[in-house]
């Protein structure tokens, strides 16, 4: 692992989502750019000393000198975005895969790089856009590519929370801090942490290319240096429109993450704050909520639930389907179908970024 | 009553919203462009014959011919929205109170003689946006407008229907006959029909005025002579900002019209379908879930409600709601601030019809 | 109309509900037993004086004494529970059709009479089980008895308020004043208040009949002269069972009528505080939502709507249609089966009160 | 681990919540009674060969042999109800700390003894009522018990699921043979299975003991030899009375554990299937609802939770709780109060099981 010392938050949300399955061992790590911070988390986590590294440069090279039964298989990279493309390359340069946090990269172009270094590898390679591993996420893109829901006609997406309305950067808030430091996340702050999810998911889902969009973007608390809303209209290859919010300053929301299709003949409606009801519109018949464990869920779906009907499974159970799926991967095991997001999906995610961006600044619609 | 003849839908509404109170009798109408159908109307609701009008304009000289205390008082305009304007105007010239549907005009010119028209004739006008007629749009806005979620930042309106996802005018759907027609139903299609509620109950609740927009509209069934969706984002003279979305071919959504208003301190979350939650956000504090008929609520939205708490009031309560507020205000009796949409908010909503088809077509921001 | 003066709560929602679908004209009234509170409730509502009377027993006479053609054709009973008799008897010996509140009467004994006089007298008779009114109720019924469930396994009724918590009736509260007088209200209280409510309900939708039953009853309030709470369990002739659940002092419930039916197949749960949904679970299949206004309703259900879906009916609207299904009876028109409760359901209703407490009494099962 | 060989479903539910939190290492069991089966669970799950044993005999003599650096230090209990007495004793005999799953045992007997061996053994004992582990159910208990709704009067509990209402057991489904083969479950089928759950949680939330209780129970499905339903009444010591139902066979319903209680000044209402929300109704107040990972939450229900708010945890998170905080308690750290179900919940949720049988046999109230 790369990152997740004292004061993070997605470290530990990956060593519980590794841990929860029992298919991921936590042997190594270089958890802080400070030496002292990486012993400590090390310590705590109950590593052997000499796998907790200084730093990831120092952890790669040791690794890689270990003979293959010792060493380890994958590198979880779970730093702020600037530190995504750096351990990233070198650890596919060393043949270990890579499961690495998302946005990506901070620019269009080193997503460009990273891409071609997972192709050169043969390495796997996992970003972590979590919510595409929730069951009903799978069921509702299972339905919608399987032409469920008829023609996709429109697409609404949003990412709602509040915790940036008041600009506690100011005071120090760690992940506040970097998540709103140009320098640490990249161009884009509601865009890039939240909106990127956002995407990633409407296209995993609905399996559309957006193709032209139009953005506005705002930093409402005025001091930020980032982008804490944003606003995007969306016209997909298809003819389907819709559209995508993204915001940080919506009072009172925790983690509103939404997603709602409509077809000709049929429509989803999913809310990640109560992911396990998906609802189905249909045009002639009564609504339909699906749960998970129940026999009536695709096979896909299905493989994702680890209890019955009932018993609800979360952020967590969802963020280890992900890790799961990539054991599987790196086993040669039989998978779902794009069953963990990809490097290609994580440089879209940027290209994504820099487009809102782009269109904000001039006002225009731009293509992507 | 001009309009409201065979196979209307909104006319049979306005005689339930002013027959629930009291407050109303129906003792007049020109029901039809057809004379017979006209006839048919009036003997079914049991008017006298003579008060059954072959047209609006007769009926206008008739009741202005009767002695004052037999006269019509006010006349409810329930037509196509061509039909608006002519009748509209007539009524006020003779005197009539006038309570017209919405979208006030087909065109913002017809509605600035409309403004005018009623300032010279000292009747009183109400337009029945007549979602701001529900208990809990009142108190979201005494508490928008009190400052109760401190500054407004961020505003979603949304209306999302499905009944027009197929060429349905094509078969000689009535409703959906001249909806679509843009000789009866003005230049906008959905935008017209639902998306000027969106607008009105916007402004309404918030207090603050769309300054500048960006709209984008399509006909989504390609055979349709005017939009039947639209998206507009939206800022706000305050620097607020927001978006509201506005279909017709959402599949399998009914009548879904929301309101989401995020402050600097709060929030409040409505849905039309479940009009009796109104949710208010607070950023220090858990989710309050505000009903109609509790001691709580402001003595504004008490006023609106005829049962106690848990008996569930609607649509046509609503909609009675600004039937007998207008009743109040023609007898002079005491009434809520606001307590009916005005002329005014009619001529903004044609405005805002127009903005957002200009700014579509030009592709860019547009001053409203 | 007797009762319905002033302060009075249940007399206002019946004359909303006759006025609602136009086949009412109120025209004459005993509004309370107080001669100058009648007057002044006559006059409130535009009746001509002579119409409005000091007492019931005078108002029959007198309209008994009219032409056929000006004298009143129903009579509503709208006065508390001790004063639903008199009037009815009276009434139907006159010749007049009888719409009455509910419960029927305070005793079983007194319940045998009105049955054995509305079948002497020819005339219709409805007892405003309101609740039945509702379209998803009605839709509940056309399922469950057409065996879209199976067989009925379990029958969970609850009627839960909180209104009663606090000794109010000691502070002059009017309703609460006569709801808490067993003088008035007859023995049960809540039992009686709300309880025959669901007890009509349950039987309505299932068409199974309770054939047993094990009450407990309590003055949750110790002052309290009724009972403010019942639970009382079920025992079906078809072997089904369940429970019913009535209180007043069930803190921040407002009017938590609910009813859920698990069949062999599958079941159906709803709430009259969102009365336009109808979950229906499968034991196969995903939930199912219907709501009103949609072309997959049964006829049956379809008819008690007046308006496009998604456009919330409530209370109001469930009221009107028992009185308008009345006026259809009346005038010998075409009408949905057992479209308004019928005089044996109140009989049933009174049998039931005096079975519970039998049952709490006595600590034991009783037949019903 | 005792149990939780091949087609066990608890077993894989408390491996997976003892590896969240990474306070738990798995390094012996015996898995099941056949030892082939033992040894196959414990090589899927990649334990030394000679720690996987053939009996849960072996497994305490060897384990109990071992140096106490090397050794277990507890002892999961996973069996079926009628495996659950000996393992336990002969844990806690040897010295082990115990996590056992629920029902404690299968006669009131057993408990007895079971209690008494804890507190001879200076062992801890944990009953993995995971329900309580939830932190809403924490938020609602710290509320209640701190006079958060005034006094308690009502208390209603219900656990209704769906999957036994076909007799499955005769199909060979292994979950249902046993849980209705009184053999090996015990004379409670429903009652035992998930009604000690709902009496558990509703005990330890309002901290009422029942004092009294009526019982009524059924073999909904003619050939099984347990109960597949139960419905009690409940009256306490303070004088607040309430309800309990247990069912199996209420088709469509997955894991449906309700909890809800009522006080002179507030009532809480929660659903298992949507954990996260925690509805708190006032007597002269807006509705509130109260989420995990906001500040305004109790430092008990805080600590129960690993994420921000909004990212949905679930069941296996709720009895991860249960092991962490026991594994606090085993080492000796400081721990919230009653952070886990004791040996004695255990021995009272037998007790209510035979109370009921006794209730239900004789037709009459039975004190607890």
């Amino acid at each position: 692992m790369v990152g997740g010392g004292p004061g993070a938050f997605i470290g530990g949300v990956h060593r519980m989502a590794m841990a929860l399955d029992g298919r991921y061992r936590l042997i190594a790590g270089a958890f802080s750019a400070s030496a002292p911070k990486s012993q400590e988390t090390g310590r705590a986590l109950g590593l052997e000393p000499q796998r907790v590294y200084d730093s990831w440069q120092q952890m790669l090279v040791a690794e890689a000198a270990l003979p293959p039964s010792e060493r380890i298989e994958a590198v979880s990279v779970v730093t702020p975005n600037h530190v995504h493309h750096g351990p990233a390359i070198a650890a596919l340069e060393a043949g270990f895969h890579v499961i690495c946090d998302k946005p990506l990269t901070t620019s269009k172009a080193l997503a460009d790089t990273l891409v071609a270094a997972v192709e050169q590898s043969g390495c796997h390679f996992a970003l972590t856009h979590n919510y595409s591993g929730y069951p009903l996420i799978r069921e509702a893109r299972e339905l919608v590519r399987g032409g469920g829901i008829g023609r996709v006609l429109k697409v609404y997406a949003e990412y709602l929370q509040g915790w940036l309305v008041d600009p506690i950067e100011a005071g120090g808030h760690k992940q506040a801090d970097w998540r709103t430091d140009p320098a640490r996340s990249g161009p884009g702050g509601a865009l890039g942490d939240i909106g990127t999810h956002a995407f990633q998911l409407l296209e995993h889902v609905t399996g559309e290319k957006v193709t032209r969009l139009f953005g506005h973007r705002s930093s409402v608390v005025p001091t930020r240096k980032v982008d804490d809303d944003a606003m995007v209209l969306l016209e997909f290859a298809s003819g389907a429109s819709g559209s995508l919010i993204a915001s940080q300053v919506c009072t009172g929301c925790e983690n509103g993450l939404t997603l709602r299709v409509y077809g000709t003949t049929g429509a989803i409606e999913w809310r990640q704050e109560h992911p396990n009801d998906l609802r189905i519109l249909h045009k002639d018949g009564a609504t339909e909520i699906r749960r998970p464990g129940n026999s009536y869920l695709s096979a896909a779906a299905a493989s994702l639930t680890r209890l019955p009907a009932g018993h609800p499974e979360g952020y967590l159970e969802g963020f280890a389907n992900i890790y799961t799926a990539f054991a599987r991967a790196i086993r040669g095991e039989q998978n779902i179908e794009h069953a963990y997001p990809t490097v290609e999906e994580g440089q879209r995610g940027v290209h994504f970024i820099e487009t809102v961006i782009a269109s904000a600044e001039q006002g225009q619609w731009v293509a992507l």
